[in-house]
């Protein structure tokens, strides 16, 4: 893509932004279109945390022992602390959680009912895997809204020594039966791909968010060859998580 | 009862109560059967909240609204925060929370397998009058412990506003349809029925517990009249909060 063409793309996709912006109530104004980007992120957040507590509370019913329960319950709850984070965030810019919410309930839904785990172990690795590529991806975005939201999504997203504890159980299970590794490696796979192919079903759907990323007619944004800087690091970073785990990516 | 078996019976408990200090390496001294029936206190409410996580994290999927789905999330995370407490209150006193939940599982997973709830109002009544009637039931326990375990205990039974969210949802959905009175007032005389026969099992198998309420050899407690008063406080209580409902008891 040359620079001409990707300009006009973006000026059309201002447009339609600015027809969203309209939408969702959010002022007008040159922040109009930054400002319906940034509803989009936090609405993503918002809802990816109320599906992870779902999860979570679910894996933790199939947790073989009490701590591991103990553990899997206190990661739920943490997700509903970072629903009331993002929530009151959204407050803060007029606007109603549940409606921020809304154009994600069919990418989530569709991800989770796609990567049901089967047994404690693939839910795990999906808590770790699965979540930490949504992390990178919404940190990515985050760079280019402004400094409080930035702030919230980073604070939001820190790990909380919850990763060493699914790390130290899947090393453990590996070891105890290195057959399980060619079993998790394939699922680690299949959660990727389940993520990406939501995650550009999302990035078709709303302008806005997208226009974060590749800039609008009056703001810059990443060029194709930054964006492909970008999912380097997303996929660098995974590979990362999945030998933690003693896996293959 | 007269006064004089009732003590013999307490000197038989206050031995018990010795050795199971003795055994949950509770200090020695006149403090220790006080300490183990405290220590009793907190590892039931410490497991009566990990179960009541695990239940709301259930009704939560069977939310018919967003929402509903939220508030219902909000009031399993809460019941982790109160675990997190209970746990670190018991790390005052030296105590494993998985050791001090111990003996309560029976009762409890018993009391969640016979009373699951068929749908969402089922689990809205449960977890309005299952949960009152247990948090009295605490309350009344917590009388004759620690002051700072006691503000504990009255701190993490506190209502924050979860109650009118039961209240609304089940007296609109009797408005809506009258019929549901009478199967969810049948409802909640079984979930008291199941919680005093638990209640029973963990009072005959927990003498430590048992003896805060009765009193030791050492140290007075209720007498036959006053436990007496106290279940007609219980039953009172849940009378209202089924009549809140617009239930009859």
């Amino acid at each position: 893509m040359t620079d001409a063409p990707g300009r006009a793309a973006r000026a059309g996709y201002a447009d339609r932004v600015a027809e969203r912006a309209a939408e969702q109530a959010v002022p007008e104004g040159p922040e109009g279109a930054y400002r319906a980007g940034a509803l989009d992120l936090l609405g993503l957040l918002a809802y990816g945390a109320l599906t992870a507590f779902d999860r979570l509370a679910e894996d933790a019913r199939m947790a073989p022992t009490l701590p591991d329960k103990v553990q899997l319950a206190t990661m739920a709850a943490r997700q509903v602390a970072h629903f009331e984070r993002v929530r009151s965030r959204l407050g803060e810019f007029g606007v109603d959680v549940m409606t921020a919410m809304r154009p994600f309930h069919e990418a989530f839904n569709a991800f989770h009912d796609y990567t049901r785990p089967k047994d404690w172990l693939e839910g795990l690795v999906k808590a770790y895997v699965g979540d930490g590529i949504a992390a990178d991806f919404y940190r990515e975005v985050a760079a280019f809204v402004d400094a409080d939201t930035r702030a919230l999504v980073h604070e939001v997203l820190a790990d909380s020594g919850h990763a060493d504890f699914v790390v130290d159980n899947v090393r453990a299970a590996i070891e105890n039966d290195p057959k399980v590794a060619g079993r998790l490696a394939l699922w680690g796979r299949r959660l990727v791909g389940e993520a990406l192919s939501q995650a550009q079903r999302v990035a078709a759907d709303r302008d806005a968010l997208t226009s974060l990323l590749t800039g609008t007619v009056d703001r810059p944004g990443l060029d194709l060859a930054a964006i492909s800087r970008m999912f380097s690091r997303l996929i660098e970073n995974h590979t990362r998580r999945m030998s933690a785990l003693g896996l293959q990516a």
